[in-house]
């Protein structure tokens, strides 16, 4: 990048590519292809979850409770936002619509989103225990999409499956670091857990849809051992337990959502709805 | 970085460095030096405008009016914090503390940063005019700081520098866009800088620290002629003028501080500080 506003600015202009142009084609894997109506729809699973879980953590950048968190957690909100974009962007293609149609101008029952990323944020250990569990769910999710007969989800697995193992790494630490911590901060990663648990189930649900995706994206089932394995790892070693709680009655996929997601999205697109069509 | 959790874990371990730790060497260009006291107190004024303005932006993290801006505002944020923590843990070295130590527990006034990032986020307008201002100064004291004799305070500016010519751009797209886009967007955009120009004096204002850091760092009044013609650049383009206003009686690297920056610091601060020492 050119660091001389003057000739800078005269560039962007003359080729009339702006910097965020560029980087957008840098930032959306696989660009270009069309999606099919069902690859459409999975896509669209995978991106509200992403979104919708990037909105939450990024309540928590400039109030972490140490800098290096507060950056990692800003990372992290980035990277799972930079997903939903490319998966949100790929939807959008069976469509005619754009990303940011598809954040800021579907209502509530038309995210797909599961319950897990729409937990209340809670304490540091609520959390934790969320993006732990969520995390280890997408190494697995990305980690079978590599080998999608589907070249942009492929693409787009690429990307984030390094991103989101160093999701799972940094709270695998945090999860050891709180469950080894005082008796304070194991009570929490606890309460974290069990309440988050409930909502895992659902990660794992087939739909009719992942029926009609053979080759494209695994069933949601498939990944389940895998999860199991990795979170037996670390609960191990933390001396956690699995929680024994029934799953809750979730079903995002369906547009069913929790009482808080209507305020997630109403803080997220307010902006956005103020000045329709705003050339910003 | 190793994908397989089952032996990042272990490694992790066996070593007893964790992926955190490993990270922390890479964001802190030129760790490991003591500053003096005067360069300490330097570093501070530098941590703590990227610090309170890397707070700031964090708000509009799930709020911007496009997903890509979400993305755009998410890593100014994230550089913004970098920088913040390296020249704290800089700062920190000249008295024992470490960035946390002050960032959590220094009160209002002690922080040392300038008035212009701890105005309001106000509207869209308000924060890019704010940012693109900031940021012409940003550019030219990093720039500046390329050939400090101060080899950390060097070698922080030469990883800023490119992020922040990164954030100027970025801005200046904005400020363009809103100039030339409908009458309320112009409208915005000059009250941002109106609201924002009284401010900018005090970050060319010579205090008598910089005397004491000849070859070390500029003075703040000799990047102020850089300012203004990048600022004239861009103005000119836009078709705006630059405000004719007075300058406010701005004192932030005395400790002294708008009423805006108790609300700053305490949501900064609060979980921090409600587990003093916590082992997080």
């Amino acid at each position: 990048m050119s660091h001389d506003l003057d000739t800078q600015t005269a560039e962007a202009h003359a080729v009339d590519v702006t910097v965020d142009e560029l980087r957008l084609v840098d930032e959306l894997p696989g660009s270009g292809e069309t999606a099919s109506a069902d690859v459409a729809e999975y896509a669209l699973w995978l991106g509200d979850d992403s979104l919708i879980l990037s909105q939450q953590l990024a309540w928590w950048i400039s109030r972490a409770p140490e800098l290096e968190e507060d950056l990692a957690l800003s990372n992290i909100t980035l990277d799972l936002l930079g997903h939903a974009r490319a998966l949100l962007h790929y939807a959008g293609t069976a469509s005619g619509r754009s990303e940011d149609d598809l954040a800021y101008w579907r209502d509530e029952p038309e995210f797909r989103s599961s319950w897990l990323v729409e937990q209340p944020n809670g304490g540091f250990g609520d959390t934790i225990a969320r993006l732990f569990l969520f995390s280890v769910y997408q190494v697995q999710l990305y980690r079978a999409l590599l080998t999608s007969s589907d070249a942009t989800l492929q693409a787009i697995a690429a990307k984030a499956e390094r991103e989101v193992s160093y999701h799972l790494d940094h709270a695998a630490q945090w999860v050891l670091r709180l469950a080894g911590g005082t008796e304070l901060s194991r009570e929490r990663i606890v309460t974290g857990f069990e309440r988050a648990w409930p909502f895992v189930a659902e990660l794992f649900t087939d739909e009719p849809l992942n029926g009609r995706l053979a080759g494209i994206a695994p069933r949601p089932s498939e990944l389940r051992a895998g999860f199991d394995r990795a979170v037996d790892t670390v609960f191990t070693e933390a001396e956690l337990a699995v929680p024994d709680l029934p799953a809750a009655r979730a079903r995002g996929r369906s547009g069913v959502h929790s009482t808080r997601m209507g305020y997630i999205v109403a803080e997220m697109q307010w902006l956005a709805r103020r000045h329709p069509g705003a050339s910003w």
